[in-house]
């Protein structure tokens, strides 16, 4: 079908494009070395979910006798492609950094590639045990949680949860460009926006989730919980590139529950201890602690019989 | 690159692993029988949906002539995955209900595995003929739909519902885990998040579908019609796993819809046959049949000549 | 593991899905020449990415020296896929509009699929230049923005208009269901729900972005920002099929940003030049250019100590 090709359509098809390549200059083609590879990432986010909660995302792990084997080798294999992912990130860096001198073969670099790898892989223990405080936040706050296997195994919250922890870890380690095409995986799978700077407490759960958003200077205390719709933002945005790196989104102290579709907005404002904020609302200032906030539910107009305006 | 391991740097890692799987309960690991296959699961899924909508997902059903052939071959290597995957979850089961007696091996479990899949796959009809009527609502009610065909490849509402209505028969024969993993695959695919036990109507169509939440024990009837972010949900979950079992979701009965936004709580209200719901709405009790509901609509505040404060 | 076949049951439920088949008027089997083939067209459209972002999904285009070469079959080889395509999509169109007549060996067909698939390609390079104005618009509206590799890599926004400028060509071009399952496909990946039929202007930046709802009918111009939960609607679909064409969804003209959560709904509402439309706002009317509007933001009630009720 179609198996004649029209070459001169081609050809010119072909050179429109590579002219199109040489213009637009926010999609300028990269000709340096490797860019991090988007596929690699999310495959590695797979494995290290397999180091997280063993058994439940490889079937190797379950066997007690085996376990240290199959741990060393897949750390190993973690630590190697990481490694390399780490390599073409910082060079792409670099590269912008020092106006094109071509880094990627730096021996330096591939040092402190390897060594940001081990780092990171050294705080899985303290990951850990991050992510069995927040699976346990998740069956005591859900009355739908059949166990705990059920809870690992599907709820989106801990996948968010456990991607951000984890991307939040590459974040401090000023990784470019990998934390955040982990987060933005998690975000697709989950429905959970919350950028790898955004710093979070134990015991952490968040329900449903389609919806939440959790921005870049976000701090979350112990113990809170959200539910589908919560963002936690910025006032404005419109100051742009001058905002990069100021406070911009809000302080939720412990203890604090929000209730789905609300707001919070602003560098400034904070939540306090234990306080509840029923649904919808829309605070852009801070709340004292041990506070109920709830909104005037709009009030509603019933009109009978539209039966009839039914089709 | 990176080719030398730090051996004493991994070995270090893998006991610090090791120390944390001994330690964190909430995620220890398995180390009976294997826990069923999230992938495989996700796969089964996707063969289900061949069998639902032959030739939509699958070319060879589309040659009428073998049909029966393909169909056959499919339905034995439903059963053989879907049982094996029951033996993983019912031995789980087992085993947490009996002190971890390690149960695998165990012919009662496989033969009660073999004879659920077989009774599931038994509901494929009643399925479809569900299914049927999903189609013609969506068609009848959304004006974009070009016909049957588009609502079948892409519709994400016919995705979930699709799952949804397998989920909740595994459900129903006491299947643990695997309905779960169903349910929320449909979620992260389609933005659209029911809970396996809710009990939904023929002739059901959600549009757009993103952050809609239908809780464990909602009740929907039939010609119901629901649009993006509505959520039937509870009142609060406070109460934790005390409130496992309770019904604490809403009751929505016969040719109502649902406008974008609005939230119905609470496991005792219920929304009378007919009645229409307006956007944004937030109710906590029921509604007499044949109500048309709407919020007062938030007052608009309008300031002229904000280009000047436009960046 | 249940290697041995109950005959019986499985002849008795073949039989009842093959009479399933025979009913169920909505979901019947196709059985004239194969339908488009879901699968393979989300792969082309991962194909696409590679041509509009060379370099970033793909590695051998970073090669200046040889990325002519590259491009070129690429460019074949998606004319060639999309063109297979294309023939089983217009065959169906035209079995449906010729009551069964089996049309896919026709080789006008053929031709007329070859000719869309060299004139969706040959709209490339304009798609670029779009494509350009939006990841600047996302580079200079998003102070969490590190640069542009990183929205190119990671922002859902991005991945939505990419996917959509695409879909849209292919609706313009009368292409029946490619365009949609393209469009299904991103909001699948990304919670942005944007249809085919939609017309946006250049530096259009979608932040965040779950829950957005852009209608089939909705006018956008150049400049215009949106946040997450924002739908571009219809008044009301009840009037169902019956609406077909009829424009239902609001103009949004040049320079307008418009904040999380609002609605903006009809075919006759247009948002006036350099608007800003508040969050959480529910808009039916048209606005004049250059206004701020925003809802009174609904009470707060606070009480304090909630610390007690707190579980």
């Amino acid at each position: 079908m179609a198996k004649e090709l029209d070459r001169q359509r081609v050809r010119m098809l072909v050179s429109d494009v590579m002219a199109s390549y040489a213009k637009e200059k926010f999609i300028l083609p990269h000709e340096q070395c490797p860019l991090p590879d988007r596929d690699v990432i999310i495959d590695l986010s797979k494995k290290l979910r397999q180091l997280l909660f063993p058994g439940y995302f490889n079937r190797n792990a379950c066997r007690g006798e085996i376990m240290e084997y199959h741990i060393g080798e897949l750390s190993v294999n973690i630590h190697e492609v990481l490694t390399e992912q780490l390599v073409f990130a910082l060079s792409l860096q670099a590269h912008l950094e020092n106006e094109g001198k071509n880094l990627c073969k730096s021996t330096d670099i591939n040092k402190k590639a390897s060594d940001i790898s081990y780092r990171f892989l050294e705080k899985i223990p303290e990951i850990r045990a991050y992510l069995s405080s927040d699976v346990e936040a998740a069956y005591l706050g859900d009355p739908a949680a059949s166990g705990k296997d059920e809870i690992i195994f599907s709820y989106p919250g801990i996948l968010a949860i456990s991607i951000h922890r984890l991307a939040h870890e590459l974040h401090l380690l000023k990784v470019p460009l990998i934390p955040r095409i982990l987060s933005e995986y998690a975000h697709s799978v989950s429905g959970i926006d919350i950028h790898p700077g955004a710093v979070i407490g134990k015991h952490f759960f968040i329900d449903h989730g389609t919806g939440v958003v959790i921005g870049e200077t976000t701090i979350i205390g112990n113990n809170v919980k959200i539910y589908q719709g919560v963002t936690l933002g910025a006032l404005s945005t419109r100051g742009g590139q001058a905002l990069s790196g100021v406070k911009r989104h809000p302080t939720i102290e412990d203890n604090v529950t929000i209730y789905s579709g609300s707001s919070i907005l602003g560098g400034e404002t904070i939540i306090g201890k234990g306080s509840i904020i029923g649904s919808n609302a829309f605070i852009t200032k801070s709340v004292e602690p041990g506070t109920k906030v709830s909104i005037k539910i709009p009030e509603l107009v019933y009109k009978g019989n539209s039966t009839k305006e039914k089709e």
